[in-house]
């Protein structure tokens, strides 16, 4: 059967996830999905957490098709199409399927720079946020990711969370995305915080209620068991760490009776330890294609 | 025995909870709780929700003494002490307890004017707000009320609730008020207006959970029956409604399937319906002091 599509092309790749720490909110041009305001991420490594995508081309072919996570959808959809239509380079053709995945085309700390100045047509919470305060907080977040000082980004990282998710309730009507469980991590984090006497742990928030915590390697064993005995696994105890492993720590009792306060069993499903990681990545393994010579779907087995 | 007290004088009096439609945030002055921007608000009545205080004075008395809610408290609180010192108008005085206690002084809708100009040394969200956003909007809900115009009065109400939340959301640590409850009822809110393809219904949130919601009588029975079908009452269906009494009202399917979604049983425990009201009351009868003719807390069965 591959015979018969000799000169199929298949291309596999992996690419990451990224964590914006400066966020961007608020488009200036729809089309294009210009921002209004520069942001700055962290992209995560791919040994814990990424996609894969194959794309086939063939002279065989005679439409294009395309299946998300197993299910074919519709291919005509404006999001996708304008991404197919992309000759540009490819964070480009990125921004147009979601804005802030464009930053995911590299590893490491990525900036989104704006580019030209927005005009004054969002919403006034908006605007101010991108004019007056954006623009101070990435010079500052840069400075502090070259100096390496963990406390100062990582008390700049949880303003910037709070400021995006309040410029998301000033919207109207209001979006939410924080529940009390994240904001029963928020309290946390700021428990424990209060009590080292600086900032080891910072969270971030983005489109949903999932918490993202930036720490220290060295703080990572002591702030697991302190969400463990916050939150502590319901049946899956074995499934609650995933990802890289963790050094065992022992919290002293005194941190523990200062920050741990009416545990939630089963409110968090699992931590996902990972660190930062590069960006998009080739598979050269021909065994990787998800789609088959013939330009279709492989099913799991094959 | 009320012989021995000859010269007692006791002073009996009701107040009533205001709910700012414009809200006050940020102090300019800590000591004297002058506020960095204006603020409006509803009297409510007190046919529903009161407090009641008897004040009693003596020559007989060495000390003073305070009980709150049957409570003998410390008397030496500072907040307290400068309540007591005060000699200016009785809205002065309120507003030293808690400033936006001095718009409960007066009946009905109450502006809190700010007073000179703020200095800068609140956030910059908090300045934001107060220098570019309220003074407008106060502009704007005088023009409302004025004009009795509803719909314009409701969603500037919830603009301002919404935005009142933003902010302190994005003060450090942030402050949350809101949890999941009061998101499924500003949905509900939200839901319903855009059903009825105008703003029917207005929520507001002060620092807590609570909803407080607004609406003409015309519109009370149907959403008083839509809050039964998304939040139904759970053991207490007979306590469910307090306060003014409802017509009954029968939803039509159509708008019932638009706006309830996933019921929470036993989310909100009651509904108290009440209108606007008049300020502070004297009571003219004497066996409504809660305190004996010789200054000590009379008990309940006296």
């Amino acid at each position: 059967m591959a015979e018969d599509h000799a000169f199929t092309t298949r291309v596999t790749c992996t690419a990451p996830v990224n964590i914006a720490v400066v966020k961007y909110w608020g488009k200036r041009d729809e089309q294009l999905i210009l921002p209004i305001n520069s942001s700055l991420s962290v992209t995560l490594h791919q040994d814990q957490l990424k996609t894969i995508t194959t794309a086939a081309i063939s002279r065989d072919f005679t439409e294009d098709r395309l299946w998300l996570n197993g299910k074919e959808e519709d291919i005509g959809h404006p999001r996708l199409q304008s991404c197919l239509r992309e000759k540009g380079d490819l964070s480009e053709v990125a921004r147009m399927g979601s804005g802030s995945a464009c930053r995911s085309m590299f590893g490491g700390f990525v900036q989104w720079v704006m580019g030209e100045d927005a005009d004054g047509k969002d919403s006034i919470a908006q605007q101010h946020r991108a004019q007056a305060v954006v623009p101070e907080r990435m010079a500052q977040m840069i400075r502090h990711i070259q100096q390496r000082d963990f406390e100062a980004f990582g008390e700049l990282t949880m303003k910037e969370s709070n400021q995006f998710h309040a410029t998301c309730l000033d919207t109207f009507p209001p979006i939410f995305y924080l529940n009390d469980i994240s904001k029963q991590v928020v309290a946390l984090v700021h428990r424990f915080n209060a009590h080292c006497g600086k900032t080891k742990v910072a969270y971030t928030f983005d489109a949903g209620p999932n918490a993202v915590l930036f720490m220290l390697e060295e703080t990572v064993g002591e702030f697991v068991e302190v969400v463990k005995r916050s939150f502590p696994p319901k049946n899956n105890g074995d499934q609650f760490l995933k990802g890289l492993l963790v050094e065992a720590a022992t919290p002293s009792e005194e941190l523990l009776s200062a920050v741990v306060r009416d545990p939630s069993p089963g409110a968090i499903r699992y931590l996902l330890l990972t660190k930062p990681g590069p960006g998009p990545t080739l598979v050269e393994n021909a065994d990787s294609h998800l789609l088959g010579a013939d330009g279709l779907l492989r099913s799991k087995s094959s």
